[in-house]
């Protein structure tokens, strides 16, 4: 199907152009627009899957000066409409826009250095985290798995629920981190305590977890009293940055996004004085194939104070500190899934979650969950899990085998 | 046993602080020091394992200038002899010199990049090669595995022989690239072309394999004729900047190391070029924990051109192509068994090796080989195998898995 623009009013030739650099911007994906007037717009060959309404000539603007922004803004205040299924919409969009020519690689990463210069200070990390994280253990409970675990699960199987990725992804952690019975764990940012109490429950050592997010760590010294893990697990309410003590063991799951570049060397400061030299880390990230400036609508309306590294950016958090990284694994495909499950039991509850909040949040988590989804499929996003250890550990398996025996005391 | 220099005559107190700061230079290792006049010193607490005996007061004044470079001419040229176990000597050094205080990331980085200026053009690589590779099959063929692969095995099993850990690890390059039949391949730097008969033989595909070294490809051509495959692998004897036409599958073993930071972008543009959307890729490359500028003594006498990245530095081959790095396996154990091996078997020729060449050649090479397996083990040098894909590529297995099943039809 092709609708020729040319064969029907347009309110001028200029917005015309506009529209049609939009979409050639966006890589020309299979969508049409539809114009505020009626006119509708598209120049591909193949069916569009969605069309997309622009019910506000401002927005075509908007757009213009800031794709991600303009998007983002015209929809979650319903300026802009998407006929069709949403999540296909969006990843139709991120397949075309990652798919474009590869350009501007040092201007990339010379912007993306830029964003870092805004420094994450320890009361600026605690309003960023307050921001998304004690936005209510209610909402969260609504659609994450029964542990709150609100990181990328692994789907060991592909049947897997939820529920049992999520327990996949935990276990496939304290494996890789070798984790034995009597050992102290530190965890850097460990939401509601999933990991940290399922490393004391199964594999019997003792963890020191910190998080800035009140309401997570309230909740989950409720959960680990319940369980009985209170000798067993400490959660501090505090910055990474505070982090003291020695462990066997240092993990970080979904904390490095929020980190920002300029910190990542003391960070990794951090780990090699808490880190004994026989031991194990594990920084588990949100990532990117190449450096790149944080995404402005993510930043204000979902993580800001966020900048999602590539491997090269990861690579100066051990570098100063002569680490040998000894395993990078790419879980994007995993993360692409549990994005989608997540939307899927959002776009459930969507009703309740409108009440609790209003239509423009719902809108807002909608593009957020929907983009991230799509972003881990085409590429844009990767999952990085990294193993490393201090310089001179030779206590390391010499094969990967020990990661894929099955339990806690496979080895 | 502790020697105290204060109470033997030393040439001079300069003399003996020179000496002094040395070890405490190297780190502080058990080894004595023994100077030209019969004084012996040793600063430590341990007995020392083994003793340095330096025969000419300038070679105390060329370690001061540059430690790796002063001890290294020192040692070919018989001006320091070891008395005690040679490869414990420099595994000794190696351990006290990697455990060292960190400091100087920035500056090192620095130097790093100022030593990649030096660019490798196409004649200047084909000398450097020539250099090292052309030595003779005849010498090479002394002391390396039956399908002379030169680069580090793979000990899946801890018993295995140096025959079996090359065929493990060829077959562990072929599983990681999910090879399979009538697919293409191309390989950059295929040394005596084992990996390359190996894929064509084992997995079903077709390979063109380019290398610089005559001597090499010489012997690769003939053996593919008496094994048959003359159909199925094609030696190219040129640089891989000349590379052309596409494959499903780019590999690279042990080329990475005479690349030169300079001309990463290059190679990555090379495998943009070539690889199609749905091919995997693998580069394996000896690799360091950080940046860092070449060894001045490995630069003269080994790999004249040569430079070692660290993971950081590799970021920058799939950054600006937005490849996605979907695996990286450190395989340093391996490969200090590896050239332990090695070690082992020049060791019991190094008579017809005097013959064939000089005993500097031999103290060379003694040195290097010993030097190799000791940084692997003490982590001053790592081995990176990378996985790697086109963007968008989500033809992917969701799990590592298939990696550890066995064979060619394993998946």
């Amino acid at each position: 199907m092709k609708v020729d623009a040319k064969q029907q009013p347009v309110e001028s030739e200029f917005d015309r152009k506009i529209a049609e650099w939009c979409l050639s911007f966006a890589g020309n994906p299979r969508i049409s627009l539809k114009l505020w007037d009626g006119t509708e717009y598209y120049s591909g060959e193949q069916a569009p899957i969605a069309q997309m309404e622009i019910r506000d000539r401002g927005v075509l603007f908007n757009m213009l000066r800031s794709p991600p922004m303009g998007f983002g803004e015209g929809y979650i205040k319903g300026q802009i409409e998407v006929h069709g299924d949403f999540y296909e919409f969006v990843d139709e969009a991120s397949r075309a826009y990652s798919q474009r020519a590869t350009r501007g690689y040092h201007l990339q990463k010379f912007r993306s250095r830029l964003a870092a210069l805004r420094s994450n200070t320890l009361s600026r990390s605690r309003e960023n985290v307050h921001q998304h994280y004690d936005l209510g253990n209610d909402f969260y409970k609504l659609w994450l798995d029964e542990r709150m675990v609100y990181t990328c699960a692994y789907y060991e199987r592909p049947d897997a629920t939820l529920d049992e990725a999520q327990v996949a992804k935990l276990d496939h952690v304290c494996r890789k981190l070798r984790l034995k019975p009597g050992q102290r764990v530190i965890e850097a940012g460990c939401g509601w305590g999933a990991l940290a109490m399922h490393m004391a429950e199964r594999y019997g050592v003792f963890v020191t977890a910190y998080n800035n997010s009140h309401e997570q760590v309230v909740w989950a010294r409720a959960e680990a009293e319940s369980r009985g893990l209170s000798n067993r697990v400490t959660f501090v309410e505090d910055d990474y940055r505070t982090i003291t003590g020695h462990c066997d063991a240092f993990v970080s799951v979904g904390m490095l996004e929020h980190v920002g570049l300029s910190n990542f060397r003391a960070l990794g400061s951090i780990i090699e004085r808490c880190l004994k030299p026989h031991g194990f880390g594990l920084i588990h990230s949100i990532g990117r194939s190449n450096p790149r400036p944080p995404d402005p609508w993510i930043a204000r309306h979902i993580f800001p104070g966020g900048h999602i590294p590539s491997l090269g950016d990861m690579a100066t958090i051990f570098e100063p500190f002569k680490f040998s990284i000894l395993d990078v694994e790419n879980l994007r495909l995993h993360y692409a899934k549990t994005c989608r499950t997540w939307l899927h039991n959002f776009e459930a509850v969507a009703d309740k979650v409108r009440r609790m909040h209003s239509e423009e949040f719902v809108r807002t988590w909608r593009l957020y969950l929907a983009g991230s989804a799509a972003g881990f499929k085409s590429g844009t996003l990767q999952l990085y899990q990294v193993v490393f250890a201090p310089r001179g550990n030779n206590d390391v398996p010499m094969t990967r085998h020990y990661q894929y025996a099955t339990g806690p005391d496979a080895e």
